[in-house]
């Protein structure tokens, strides 16, 4: 199979910050040399000139929902259209949710999930689960699921009469997975309160986008995230939070984190770059902005940059779950509670944090870290994704930190009529992206091909030995 | 009416301890005078010696259950036993728990509990009211009863199919609260995890009555505490927590109030005297310290004493709730989650109180504090009740704090067949108890009578202003 | 002797609100009664109607400063004026500072201490010591301080070469405290570090009041706090932090109180309604404003008040420590280390504090207890002063809580040239004032006279059993 | 020069393990490829065989006192055995501390340690500096050490009249550090309150070494910390704690972490796996275990360990200061303030913690990360020493982990007469030792040479950015 040197760039990985050449054979990395040394190795190798680059492992997004039903439509990017535009944006693995049906067992909600997948994927691809519906089958398939690499299973504690778990499924899955190895991912909100709010402001007239901020409180946050350590530790279980947004939330996994429990949190761009102002921006626009946790008040943001620096938040991923404004978050016209929540960001996660990099938020190898190697490790990837040790796959970006670029629907690449951040200005973008050891990006062209991308099963979560 | 000096005392209130001589006129505190004095005030007097005696407000037990329902069985002690075994103890004000019927409104509750108590009670009482059936009739009778004198509100985060509330219920109820400027109190327990713990226990043939404390781990009452304090951060109302136990609840109440808010918590002299030890006694003998919050390993009440000096904990109430060993403890025989919760208490509280006293845990005047003035203001009863004032209901003890007594079933004068002290020896007793001017109890004679005692409408929390 | 009765009043008391007579009887109170009752008790008294007052103890100002040296001035009130001062605004007790001399004894610094004061003070007063000498023969004599009924001593972090006690000193002290039951109070600033921030402004040219707020840094009292806090737990023995500024100290107290670690703190009322910023007022008036710690950015208030509230601070006091702006104040033109440090305020304590009941800030009751009672109670001198208890002194004061005043040097009792609160207006004025029993102030009229108020030898600190 | 081929080992670095092979080139890294690819790139090269072993980095043990001047006699290691007993236990770098002597500049000091060191040691050496007398001079000098590659500077909070700077040294250097750029490190702990209790305890006739745990409290420790913390911000300057051993210090190293400081705790091996009980070893063998801060009660480990996972504590180093039982530590007979303060233990930090590692306390990479790449970052020395990288030096570590040994002075290489862990069996073993690609330990023997090593200049901190 074919051999490439990826020579004269800048190796980032989360610890180093050196200067080698990478060779891949086939799929493969197969080492790093110094600088001069890698003709000797092959001189018949294709080259590929990363001078002036960042040569870095490709991104790996542990959140996203391709195709997801939600509200009686799906999210607008299928696994084709949504992975490719992964690879635009360098990140070269992504883990999407198979979602148990109602009424249905977590094995078919897994069938489902690897039918829409299989065949279409520009890039590598794992399964978390949703459990929908925690009873004695779902609970005995997990054990299973596990053996096949679907190690992390997703709860909801918001969403009641549709994805929620009272507090007696989500302790059953907790000590379930106590004992597979499973890791447990949280949306912890605490939906039942959320309700109450929700109904009592339709109630008094209140509809529009901007409410939608105003019913999730940070606090209903801050208390379904204790909830879930305190539940997690009488399981004896980790516990993985998603999509953590409120001050008052990370505070808990802080709490949790000091005493050596196994807490780990998430955030998302939209979390670091925006805030609940969108949501009041005129007309129905706000409604561009609906997702769950919903975006906060700015002061909100010096914690969650500070939690990505101390590490009591350790992953950024998308929660990617695109929805066109046009007649799809339109569903929630005269009713904020009916917008399909979610907003598309698959494509730019690595660009905004490298933004984050610019602007001396966090450190370079940080960047990588939180974009690809810890989240790789959490669930059970590593060193197959998020390394460049020899061995590993060879999803190598070779990135520009000196691009600019002006993010818009217009250029995009999702399948989703706007962008969140339109007209944002930014530093930084993947010039070359190899999946496997294949091209799939060079310099503004697409190479890839649906079909590419191969399932990963998935070892257990890394940061529990 | 009658008039009296409680001569030669050292006079105990929750700030002073003081020499004088306390007026009584009719059923009221006509004043108290520095020694000596009296006799000009009113020659003809009838002298009640308190030389050598504390002097001190009547007690305020702000939690008990009389011929409360439970598990299909109720409560042993009627209002008149119970009170009069109150009046023997110095507890000269109880707040009873009224209950909303199943289906039920709340005033029927009430009517049913007015209906028992009238024209049995040995000493006044006054009304909380359990809502265990949240809807839109229920949060609109509130207000009524909150005009009424019914001020306090009890939620149950336990006991599913029973009394428990949702957090959307609960929530509900809070806000309600806000407006009304009721109390809620809240029992504190994440029963839907304790229900699957008991489930699997009682699955693997754990029976006896130890598996109680198990299941009903410390965890699981310090989440629903931060729980219930989020909620009504979010209504912006005030929280009781009752029967604190656990120092992991203790914590999170002393980070509330750290942040001062309006929470307030109470513990009981079980959990302080007792630990889960007793629930492992040989046979069945378990059974009779099966209450919940249960008792706690000894470590905890380390955590418990040193809350209330911090004042992180503010009264000690019984939740004086027995249920005789012999045919109603025994219903759980073979399957501890059927045994009646509850143990009996309200007419050791004072005495258990004083005993640490003498043990140095607390001073005298936070003894009086905790068992009388704290809770009389908590719950609108000051300065009628737990205070030596003038104008204040003339409910005094003679207190003999040399007096040695050994607790047991047959000698104290609840309507119950054993005493959760059995044979312990403690030092301090009331000698004399004057109910609203009327002396009850005097040296071991008892004097009172049922339907002395009447109903005490109450203002709104003091607390809060 | 003469007796009387206040009649009418709304007698308000740490824990009470109630309509009473208050009777008097020579220099102690007799009792209370019930309204109506009190001609039976002596028809021939002297009344003094309170009818539309309030009747409260006489204030307690634990913290002041008469004809102190310091920078080679005196603090210009003595303590004839500063006594009479105190007479108009209701204080009818001060514990003021006597200091050990440099290269002298504790005992030495008392008898200075006593001559200034004897047959000058319009109300009673207590001493506490200034250890600035900490060795052998001065710990030898806290032993018979104590005795003598000087039960507290005060230690500094701050001021190296003058009051300065090194860590090693502060130690010895509060191991001797531990034995012979003294009360340590602390000046909590970190002098060392302090001065070298002091030197580098003085060498930069920064000289003017404004620099003093800058150079006393919040974290540098936080430190000393904690500093403190960790010594006396070594030494097992209580604290009292006065004048207590920063938000970060409250944070110190408010874990060590968590802890049930017997740790106090004092603020004062320059810190609850001034801030920093009177430091930069235009021309050399911010020298006004010098005082140690010193005046804070207005965020740390909101902290002072909720410490208020939760009772993790316990006392406010005056820290009445005035030098007039010309001549006195100037003495540090032209260098802001030169500027005597503090400021006048003895006067005008209990206004101010009733004015935060007006704005809503605390309790009447909170107010008593803050401004009397509590500081009473600490320094050994309850139930005598902060209490209406009957045998305690009659200094009570006849509020007038609709008065409207305007603060002024025009019109204030203080002997100094200006007012911090100059053109202040607020609600509030004492009316009547009884010191042991004899109007010292009516209605606008000083009656009190020079040597009037007596020598309190004080027990030890009653918070601590 | 010569080419080395490390093959058929697992990588383990601070973030990956991994199969491949490892190419030295002279003195550096060239290359890490996957197994098999190595004879490529050179098939005449040297091959050692790590099969079965791991192939780490070699450690980095920032904290060693060489012939250390202390109490009249010297630290029994020079430079050649102490550099020589690291290499034997896999170390290939050590920092030491050069002390600017009393009365003298930071440079002179300097020039002494390189002239005791130049030439004689067995691996790579760098330099803190010990400032134990700050002035304008010394201040002035430490820009331009910097720039020679002395980063780090240490100050004592303990030791008066030795090496103790007070908090206005302290806070002198930390603000010139600020701007330089240097990592002040601290001995935190309150020398000047020890001292009094040292003085107290010898007056009380308390000699031995047991004392020596005694009068050095945790809270002195946790005191000393805090202070550190605050001045440093107060600076605006990053903090390096060393040698933690108190539960209680690390708590607020905890807390500064959690607010984001810049504050990094260092813990070593004696605190991990000995006990303050060693001090009261029968007759005078306390004193082999004398050194400071103190080794603690068994309780503080759980705390160490913990923090060693959740990073608030961040690096291992050994605070090798061997004193000789015989005639050194004799020095304190009849009086432990004499007992020269320090422990061997360079040889076996890699061994300790390897064991930690098989006793499941850390994971392989985190025992990597603690010894050797955070030691390395922290001072400026990666990626050239604590990597596996290419570019990096060669010091490498084939290492065996399933050797078996057991500790003892009759065996160590350490020039010291006793051993700490006197016959404790550990599992693991370093077989074969390159630093700079010379091999200087093999299966045994030393292969090295007095010389070899050379100094480091090291940059400033690479956690700052």
């Amino acid at each position: 199979m074919s051999r490439t040197i990826i020579r004269g760039g800048l190796v980032i990985t989360a610890t180093e910050e050196i200067r080698a050449d990478v060779l891949v054979d086939g799929e493969r990395i197969a080492g790093l040399l110094a600088p001069g040394a890698a003709e000797h190795w092959d001189a018949t190798a294709r080259v590929l000139d990363a001078t002036g680059h960042y040569v870095i492992p490709g991104g790996v997004d542990a959140h996203t929902h391709m195709e997801m039903p939600f509200g009686g439509t799906f999210a607008s990017d299928t696994f084709e259209t949504g992975t490719r535009a992964a690879a635009w944006g360098g990140t070269t693995t992504i883990v999407d949710f198979a979602i148990q049906p109602p009424g249905g067992s977590p094995r078919e909600g897994l069938d489902t999930w690897h039918a829409k997948a299989e065949g279409r994927c520009a890039v590598d691809y794992g399964f978390h689960l949703i459990l929908s519906d925690v009873g004695e089958q779902a609970l005995k398939e997990m054990d299973g699921l596990v053996g096949e690499g679907i190690t992390s299973f997703k709860l909801f504690m918001a969403y009641p009469g549709v994805f929620y778990s009272d507090d007696g499924r989500i302790l059953r899955t907790m000590q379930r997975a106590a004992d597979n190895g499973a890791l447990v991912m949280m949306h912890a909100e605490n939906g039942i309160a959320i309700d109450v709010l929700v109904e009592q402001a339709l109630a008094e007239g209140r509809t529009d986008p901007r409410v939608h901020g105003q019913v999730r409180h940070p606090l209903l946050e801050a208390e379904a995230t204790h909830r879930a350590i305190q539940l997690s530790r009488v399981a004896g279980a980790p516990l993985y939070v998603v999509h953590v947004s409120a001050a008052e939330a990370i505070a808990e996994i802080t709490r949790a984190r000091d005493a050596g429990l196994d807490v780990f949190g998430e955030t998302c761009p939209q979390y670091l770059f925006l805030t609940v102002d969108e949501l009041a921006r005129p007309g129905f626009e706000g409604a561009k902005y609906v997702c769950s946790t919903p975006l906060r008040p700015a002061e909100h943001q010096a914690s969650l940059w500070q939690a990505l620096r101390t590490n009591d938040l350790s992953v950024v991923s998308t929660d990617h779950c695109p929805f066109c404004f046009t007649s799809q978050k339109e569903l929630g016209l005269g009713d904020f509670s009916k917008i399909p929540n979610g907003m598309p960001g698959v494509e730019h996660r690595l660009d905004l944090l490298h933004h984050a990099v610019v602007e001396g938020r966090i450190s370079r190898r940080r960047w990588v870290e939180l974009a690809s190697t810890t989240p790789a490790r959490m669930f059970g990837l590593h060193p197959r994704k998020g390394s460049l040790a020899p061995g590993a796959d060879a999803d190598v970006v070779i990135y520009d930190p000196a691009a600019e670029q002006v993010l818009s629907a217009e250029t995009h690449h999702m399948n989703v009529d706007y962008s969140a951040y339109e007209g944002k200005r930014i530093t930084g973008r993947a010039r070359t992206v190899l999946s496997r050891g294949e091209v799939v990006v060079d310099d503004g062209r697409y190479l890839g091909r649906a079909g590419h991308g191969r399932f990963l099963p998935r070892d257990t979560c890394q940061y529990l030995t």
